[in-house]
């Protein structure tokens, strides 16, 4: 796997690869949060995106960046979350196979709408050990490509397009703010937004039960999540060596935030948007409102991340 | 009360007078639906409308074309629903005073909606006679004016700018569909689009359990709705001698659907296109889907009317 980040030109690339086949999304505001926070707030909503989130952008970046005989042996990743559907999704759009491996334990809903996109599901332990050693045995059997969900800069250079789409629509936000789980978002926003516009702002936000990206950046170095019961379940992740370079290089701040804000924030953005985000995308919100930002007169643009959430068990209900 | 249908030229003026007010609420389309159907759907998403429904449209054009003397007297009306909203914040943009009739066992979200808006709330019995007579009462003591929730031609005229602004976006539709609840929404919407296009097809949805304007139809004569217990809350009324009027001028067919089909058929939206619709929305949907109704390869226009719903008390949940 490469080892640099990409740059802009990357993701320019990555757009016109992807724009043919992924939702560009729309922007929506509520003068119900404008009021609320004194900014004019722009939320680039990847919920509507293809699978649900944002995800779909990096995994079609990286599976159409195969070559057709590297494509043909197919397709391998872990996770139990929306990479997975985004790689399974790709995968079947490029005429490849995949593979992903994923935990024994892992949600049926989250099973059923992989299996819904034609993938194959490689289960094995819930640990990060058994994840690995199976995605590896499946690439020692069939010579498929591991897609890794964040740390790479195929994924990072889709995930940047988001932002390309947002400052295309909006040119002249003072702030971009997107949630950091494994980084590959704001990695590829930071990038993007930081070549338009070398005054913008980038703010990462955070749960405080998963704030080692807000740790890593103080500290100098990867530090791992310490807990993994976060509500925002899209967020448990720690950084990879590339995203933590561009998060170190391009982020201005990262903000963390309570599991009540999180909640109250994500039912307050459904009952007055009427729009299905999940956990994750609140939080960029809620650190807004619950650290009290002074974003007065600002334009903010935040990534609403994607809207996949179990309406049988939601955190408000 | 005037007591003639709107033709479609008050549906233009209509237009002018809330468009800046209003929000142009987008289409959205959806690709699972349209190959679960074999239709091109296209759904007019009246839940970003301002309070969360297409309610503001009418109300707003009502209270808009009263005379300042007039409007400086209040306004009145009796409604738990999204009207009391509608009514309530037309007249606070209008910089009137609004007074709501509601029942004493009114929702306490729904009463909170209406005070966040400004509007003067009275409370009555749970009668239909409780109702009117706390309104009339109001009505003789200031002089406000009574704005009826649908049988009333302002307040269809304004219903009908919904689907003028589909018609502008896709002027190719072969069916238009929306719910039937007192039947305003529908009336405008027949008037507007058999003016636009004479073969166009409109077709009204109704709970099983509130199948009156499905009723009424077949008998000649408005029939009262039966029972009040369906889970689209918004179409437990009978119709009023205006929409009736329309309905049987204008409207193709009303089809029926089951409590089941309601549910399953909202939870599937939400699921899939990630937005918050009440149950009513759901009905046309619901419709086509139960009732196999043949749609292949047609342009289908639906009106999803509104987000309002008690996320603590979801039917699916």
């Amino acid at each position: 796997m490469p080892s640099t980040l990409p740059d802009f030109s990357e993701i320019e690339k990555a757009h016109q690869r992807i724009q043919k086949f992924a939702h560009r999304t729309p922007v929506m505001t509520s003068t119900y949060f404008n009021e609320k926070t004194g900014a004019s707030i722009f939320f680039k909503c990847e919920n509507f995106q293809k699978i649900g989130a944002f995800k779909f952008r990096g995994a079609f970046n990286a599976v159409s960046k195969l070559t057709h005989s590297a494509g043909k042996k197919g397709i391998v990743t872990h996770s139990s979350g929306n990479h997975a559907q985004a790689v399974a999704l790709a995968s079947k759009m490029s005429g490849y196979s995949a593979t992903i491996v994923m935990p024994e334990n892992a949600p049926k809903v989250k099973v059923k709408a992989v299996r819904g996109y034609g993938a194959d599901i490689v289960f094995c332990e819930n640990t990060t050990k058994a994840r690995e050693e199976t995605a590896q045995k499946v690439m020692d059997e069939t010579g498929a490509t591991f897609i890794h969900p964040y740390n790479h800069p195929d994924v990072i250079a889709g995930q940047g397009t988001c932002a390309k789409e947002l400052l295309e629509d909006h040119p002249d936000l003072d702030i971009i703010m997107a949630p950091v789980g494994g980084g590959g978002l704001i990695s590829g926003t930071a990038i993007w937004a930081r070549h338009r516009n070398p005054n913008i702002k980038i703010i990462g936000a955070e749960p405080k039960w998963a704030d080692d990206a807000y740790r890593s950046l103080k500290s100098g170095k990867i530090e791992p999540v310490l807990r993994t019961d976060t509500v925002a379940d899209g967020l448990r992740t720690s950084l990879g060596e590339l995203t933590f370079q561009a998060i170190q290089r391009h982020v201005d701040n990262i903000h963390t935030v309570s599991e009540e804000a999180i909640i109250s924030t994500m039912k307050d953005i459904w009952e007055r948007m009427k729009i299905i985000i999940e956990p994750s995308c609140a939080v960029p919100l809620a650190a807004i409102l619950e650290n009290n930002l002074d974003v007065a007169n600002l334009k903010v643009g935040i990534i609403l991340t994607g809207g996949n959430v179990d309406l049988q068990n939601l955190p408000f209900a």
